[in-house]
């Protein structure tokens, strides 16, 4: 009877505090939609989860090494649920003891069933997070080269694919909450190969070569996989900090693939790793001051990097500080960084047409900020509307403003485009020049391709149950006010992400399941991106999210 | 009967642990001289030093205003002892009362006597320091703009020199203990103006004009003197840290004077601020990782800044981590950082004769870092001998191996010359040339003159009587391999610096005594450097330490 109580009250919880989201900024405000059975419990007495030094400095290093990368560092939470103490110490040892044992469907492992934390682990555990959270621990060389693997060293890696299959329009697609990629053809629809990765991957990007796939987990787990193998699969990998979202390779003439960097939430650091084995070789701190009211943040964050095809450097974002670092790596050991105020809580962005503007969400401040990367200067911040989130952003030849760059919103169901060609639209550069409505807000990504009519819009984050399964499109050369079109993708989960393949005539939609429901975990469906009729649909994907064709992604077409 | 007994003890406890030193890294080992009166006290009783929250967070707040500066943010001592709880915990509260309250001879304010601190107050910092050091604050550019001062605006300060002497012979002396600047009438020797300034001022640099002199005190505090006004003195002050080193100007052409940057112990930063008005900029964190093992350092401490007539960038030394960073000002709010790996524990430093390449001792590793400053890249690091210190280093043209920079040292009585002529001289560049040996080791400065037949040495830092008031010459076209010759410079205190006037005619050295000791406070030697026969001495000055002619310091020449 008391597994029962504790198995509804689990359910309950969990319905109450897994807030599905792609990127932890950006929660849904919905309510619990039961209300819990049993009545709220007392606060926990102190003495109850009172550990010995000894025992918290375990407790701790475990915390970081598997529940920080979705609970956060400081435990407030992220794609995991808040686990401060002015939430665990209400909820009652033996709920805590039944998650962190059970685990829940919503992607939270049952460690101890798993066998990864014995009983005693599991009490140790619940008692840790009712204990304030610590300071969280360094993750320097030495702890990321204990964690580093070259599964096949580069010698030993095929000089020649070792499958007939267009590589070049493979698309790897994160498997959220399985922690793994799929390898899927692009020309056949069929899943290669299925990879282990870091949990929760963020993104990925290509090498110049289009060879191999680099991924960052949320957990701060880099990992490398080879598109040449007969099945594809991890080629090398390592712990680059307890908390990341962000990676890029070095594509300047010259430089291809010669190194990597990924970007950390914890530590705040970026961290310059060998291209073609994950060696790190160097790590600068991005603590920094706000650059506005010059006050010293802890924990500036690494949002988004890309990289310039322009200069052999990166541009990486710092959230908290609002700064824009170029970060030359011709010399990666002696770095030079150019530091450029920008606006605070930058997030995700992308370059407009010709490559040398890079545009970037600073989305707390409902700000586009807009750096030139020739001149090495900030051009604008320009307002575009409530909590713009651009993913990489869509460019194309606007038949009225020329060259923009268009955002949708997280805030309000609005896309705005931007112009971008201060040489022959001086008067459109840097404002925003047209607006359009969608269905509504919560809006994650927006596409577009040269070949294509369309830009598509999303909604992952709407809050209700069908726009949040609907896409829709504009028609490139007649965009108006509002979408041309709209439709559900599928009668469950939420609709998110595009991506075209390689001709650009077909475009890639994800459907974002639950791990939980079978039948309803997830798929991705394809359309022909001339009639917008349905092609396919590759079925019983585990919560699919973001897809990146080979091809688009080493040439940064959108 | 008390307070003699506590007198007694206080002048016992002062006599074992005052140490003189100018830099704190640099303590002597010598051993208390006389033992105690009174048994060791007992280790005191947690209850006796508890405070209340409110209480420990005010006393922290007046800790890092008045002791930090000489005792250290985290009380490990620096130019006042340790104040760590294993060292306060055994004083007793009596003992520790009769510091804070009376002070001593040595520098330490009587903090109560002043008036500045309460009987109840007294009584909490007695307490504050028997508790474990908490992590100091920051000091961000909201608290230094509460301390920023313009005494003097710019459009208010003369337009032309307001007395007939020869400003651009002023020296400008360090006195230390007492907080203090005197400038002096190279020409007559006269003390112009004694001016207040930061505590214990590290160095001063004076602006391209050579009108406006820079001082930074070791508590942070930097200020700005006017050379120009009838009595000389300050301008504009403000505090940039809790614990500072280094200022600099800017001095490239086209940019003189416009700016000056701070290099701060703590927090970790420089701050970049306006030339004329000392207005806060720009502040950028100096926290970073150690260029050899790549670990993150938490307090990595800017020990030394030089600015390059070459490009508009100073040249920023970090100590704890090894890495010079090269810092452009041409956009100081968008600074673009060169992060060059040298070598961990650098120092001091100054540049060769071209003024293209930067040296300086990376002091607990033996070596001297060289820089070249056209290419942006490490040239070597060259072992010399233990723990080089080399001031700004001493430029000749050796008789034998063409153009050498050199140093002394503090853990051996050695003078080493590296030769910095690549282009002409390529077998001797970048190689220890030369050795020579001085009276003993404890060398603090090393300095010639384009003019002069000499090269001066002092051992300030040695810890016998006689040697520690001794300097040296070698005679530059025949160095050989000791001095040429040695003699005391005045019969108490130490021997210390050296600076030429704008003639290069004439050495000045000081004589560092002792605040609370009548008649051997402390005074300048003038020495005319043909003959080495004395021709002045000018008297009764606090404990004189670093002396800056303004000419010189504009120009570089050493």
């Amino acid at each position: 009877m008391r597994n029962f109580v504790i198995a509804i009250v689990v359910a309950v919880f969990m319905a109450g505090c897994v807030q599905p989201v792609v990127k932890e900024e950006a929660k849904p405000a919905a309510p619990p939609i039961v209300k819990p059975a049993a009545p709220p419990a007392a606060v926990a007495e102190p003495a109850s989860y009172a550990l010995s030094k000894e025992e918290f400095e375990k407790m701790r290093q475990i915390y970081f090494d598997r529940c920080a990368g979705c609970h956060g560092v400081l435990r407030k939470g992220a794609t995991g649920g808040a686990l401060t103490p002015d939430k665990t110490r209400v909820k009652g040892a033996a709920l805590l003891r039944a998650f962190i044992y059970t685990g829940t469907g919503g992607g939270m492992p049952g460690w101890g069933k798993q066998g990864v934390l014995s009983d005693a682990e599991t009490d140790l555990m619940v008692k840790y997070i009712q204990n304030d959270p610590p300071i969280p621990p360094q993750w320097s060389l030495p702890d990321m080269k204990k964690s580093w693997k070259v599964l096949i060293p580069p010698e030993k890696r095929p000089t020649a694919p070792q499958h007939k299959r267009d590589w070049q329009n493979f698309f790897v697609v994160t498997l959220r909450d399985a922690g793994q990629i799929a390898i899927i053809d692009g020309d056949t629809k069929e899943v290669v190969s299925t990879v282990d990765s870091g949990y929760a991957v963020h993104i990925v990007r290509m090498s110049m070569s289009g060879r191999y796939v680099y991924t960052i987990g949320r957990d701060g787990k880099a990992t490398m996989i080879d598109l040449w193998m007969e099945k594809p699969d991890t080629v090398a990998e390592i712990r680059t900090g307890l908390d990341a979202r962000s990676i890029d390779v070095s594509k300047f003439a010259g430089f291809h693939d010669k190194y990597a960097i990924v970007g950390c939430y914890w530590p705040p650091q970026m961290v310059i790793l060998d291209g073609a084995t994950l060696e790190p070789i160097k790590i600068v701190s991005t603590l920094s001051y706000t650059y506005d009211t010059e006050e010293f943040h802890p924990e500036p964050r690494v949002a988004s990097i890309v990289a310039s095809h322009f200069k052999p450097e990166w541009v990486v974002n710092i959230k908290e500080t609002g700064q824009i670092w170029l970060v030359d790596y011709s010399d990666p050991s002696n770095p030079e960084i150019k530091m450029i105020e920008a606006e605070r809580f930058l997030h995700d962005g992308g370059w407009d047409a010709s490559k040398r503007y890079f545009l970037v969400g600073a989305n707390m401040r409902n700000k586009v900020s807009i750096v030139d990367t020739k001149e090495r200067k900030l051009v604008a911040n320009v307002e575009t509307g409530i909590k713009p989130h651009p993913g990489r952003g869509a460019n194309w030849t606007d038949s009225v403003y020329g060259p923009v760059w268009a955002t949708g919103h997280l805030g309000e169901g609005l896309m705005a485009a931007i112009g971008t060609d201060p040489d022959k639209y001086p008067q459109n550069a840097w404002k925003v020049v047209r607006r359009a409505t969608m269905l509504g807000g919560g809006n994650l990504f927006i596409k577009t391709h040269p070949n294509s009519n369309w830009i598509w819009v999303d909604h992952t984050l709407n809050s209700d149950d069908k726009i949040k399964r609907s896409i829709g499109v504009y028609d490139k050369n007649n965009i108006g006010d509002k979408l041309y079109k709209s439709w559900e993708v599928a009668d469950y989960g939420r609709a998110v992400h595009f991506e075209y393949n390689k001709a650009g005539d077909e475009m890639w939609v994800s459907v974002w399941g639950r791990m939980d429901v079978p039948g309803k975990v997830g798929e991705i469906v394809v359309y022909d991106d001339k009639t917008l009729a349905e092609k396919a649909r590759i079925k019983n994907l585990v919560t699919p999210t973001g897809k990146f064709n080979v091809y688009n992604t080493v040439n940064d077409i959108y």
